[in-house]
């Protein structure tokens, strides 16, 4: 099939900011483009050519929306997957599959996974409800402190919380859920692994992720990660290798632990473009979301290498500030050297509300490094 | 103001693929804009918050879309400038000002500003009519060879004619026209020059330009020039002359001969983004698209510095095809490393059209230059 003839539609289910910087390159090979979203006002509206409005959890919604497109991704994990495996059934490529979007879904079963194809993780523990877990204590099977998480629909940290005492727990939904040892580590790095259906597989360099204290959201992003090159090496080989259990088609991005004593761990995986690999726009040959074009078309895989070293600063909401947003200072980090903001175009802040994001490149990193803190001392996110 | 509010709106005469492309980057900015363009189909009707269909030489249409803005500017010269002058007294922001944009339209008048600022540009006569040429030939007041130039709306090379004898004369438009004396050069070279208004100005590297013999369109741009540095920096500083001249507000992309004695003269130029400049969206730290934006902003300019060297190859339609456009063998250029096409999306292809354009970056620009003949050699636009 032609992926360049009008015939051709490409589905996407999400219309938020992921979908968005997509559909940019989506333009750039003139592919058609449809985009559905619970909301009429998601940033995908616009630069797609056709946008539907509907629930993405809602199965005959999104049995409606892909019977009509030739290839269908989603920018979200949280859609209705009986539906994509239906629609797989009907001969519509759906990439990544539903097979794997089923087990990201679930971090039990995402767990198991890992478990089974012998990919080194963090040891846990499952519970069908939060209130089993007291028990568990009680009989010596589990002991403070262990990280909890529940088992669905967790993201940018909500759905996870550190557990010291009995106390922590008290407050937690009462729902389906794991529990982790609490791992000690050095850096959280990821790894973004491209694959297409022919088996093509590429990495991007792992990059080093430091997360803001309160928000349990990453701050910056730093590629290349300043880790020696062995345990580089071995980050890389353990994303190969979750990318091949999976038999992963598109992008899939490996959250993982340097521990104290240079282990990797795999924390978790996004199935998208993902935060961690932004940087990509400014810094390398090939974005995260071309290469995401890439994969699930079936066109060859892009250079992931960099032509510079770069660093991502998520812009989120200031403390004590909700309404209208205003980005202030804006105009002096434009002064900056190699620096390029990414505004999502929301009109609300909130505290740690994910606004944008910003990138700064260089040839050196610690240059880059350098004006990332400054860009994050400079700029403020509040209401007007 | 605040270009970041939503209250602020940007509007773009035309639609096209420059204006397209500037859209990308007024999304990471969160600008909220509006396109006129004549077409319903046009390129920009996506990646826009509002698209006017509407004639861009029509006084009344001009103004009352652009009566809405707070800033004004077009990515294509034929527009209706007393609208424009209009708007500016209104206190619409025109950038580039309406002004400029007057002189350049005619290329007789561009070349007497070329005079009056002593911008060193090819000797020339002005006449009212194409028939006026053979009298002032038969006076011995100009000789066989010269280009004759129609002096308005001459664009990618139609409008333009090397006349080496009488014959070449008599099929010409009976239109005001200039004629120059023709040059033997070494070299086509163009520089991009942005200029905001606070005066902020810097200029990209100088590129070097290989023609298509019969298209007279561009073939190759090649950034940077290989050409000796005393020339590049001469080039540069006749491009920062020019736009110092017309107290340019925006891009000026300055198109120039380097001379079979090294001379530099000025070919003409082009007040938007420009076809010289496409590399810098794979290549440069800024590209021309977001460095526009600062300029018609007034905000910061971005580095002009290339990240690595670049080749943009156009794509143009391939003779004895006309109709239904296939990008043969478009797979083949994308498994070619640090290769990226961009797809105009226009439906029909016919013989030397612009359907679109190949970036090919790399570190060394030999490199990138080979990798660019053998894209040329392997994709063809050609109909169905």
């Amino acid at each position: 099939m032609n992926y360049f003839s009008s015939n051709f539609k490409l589905g996407i289910l999400g219309g938020g900011q992921l979908g968005k910087m997509m559909l940019y390159d989506t333009r750039k090979f003139d592919i058609y483009t449809c985009v559905l979203d619970p909301s009429a006002d998601a940033p995908s509206r616009l630069a797609c050519d056709e946008f539907t409005v509907g629930d993405l959890l809602d199965y005959d919604t999104v049995i409606n929306f892909g019977k009509n497109v030739d290839v269908l991704t989603f920018e979200i994990e949280n859609v209705n997957v009986d539906a994509l495996e239906s629609l797989e059934k009907r001969g519509v490529k759906v990439f990544p599959s539903a097979k794997t979007l089923r087990i990201i879904q679930n971090k039990a079963t995402q767990k198991l996974f890992y478990r089974d194809n012998e990919i080194p993780t963090a040891d846990f523990s499952r519970f069908a409800y939060t209130s089993e877990i007291d028990e568990a204590v009680d009989n010596g099977g589990l002991s403070y402190p262990f990280v909890w998480k529940s088992a669905r629909f967790g993201y940018d940290g909500t759905g996870v919380k550190v557990v010291r005492g009995l106390s922590d727990l008290t407050d937690l939904p009462n729902v389906e859920c794991i529990t982790e040892t609490l791992i000690p580590f050095k850096n959280e790095l990821a790894v973004i692994v491209a694959r297409n259906e022919q088996g093509d597989i590429k990495t991007y360099p792992v990059v080093e992720m430091e997360f803001h204290p309160e928000a349990n959201q990453v701050e910056y992003v730093i590629c290349p990660a300043r880790i020696p090159d062995d345990i580089a090496k071995k980050a890389e080989l353990v994303a190969l290798k979750t990318a091949e259990a999976y038999k992963h088609v598109g992008l899939l991005a490996v959250e993982m632990f340097q521990t104290e004593n240079d282990d990797i761990l795999v924390n978790e995986v996004a199935p998208r473009p993902h935060n961690s690999g932004h940087y990509s726009i400014e810094a390398s040959y090939t974005s995260q979301f071309e290469q995401q074009l890439r994969c699930i078309l079936g066109l060859p895989l892009g250079n992931t290498e960099s032509k510079v070293a770069g660093v991502m600063v998520n812009l989120v909401g200031a403390e004590n500030h909700t309404g209208n947003v205003v980005y202030k200072n804006i105009e002096d980090i434009l002064a900056m050297d190699g620096v390029t903001p990414h505004i999502y175009g929301k009109k609300q802040t909130r505290p740690f509300r994910k606004m944008g994001h910003v990138t700064i490149v260089n040839e050196d990193i610690a240059v880059a490094r350098d004006i990332a803190e400054k860009v994050k001392r400079t700029i403020e996110v509040i209401s007007e």
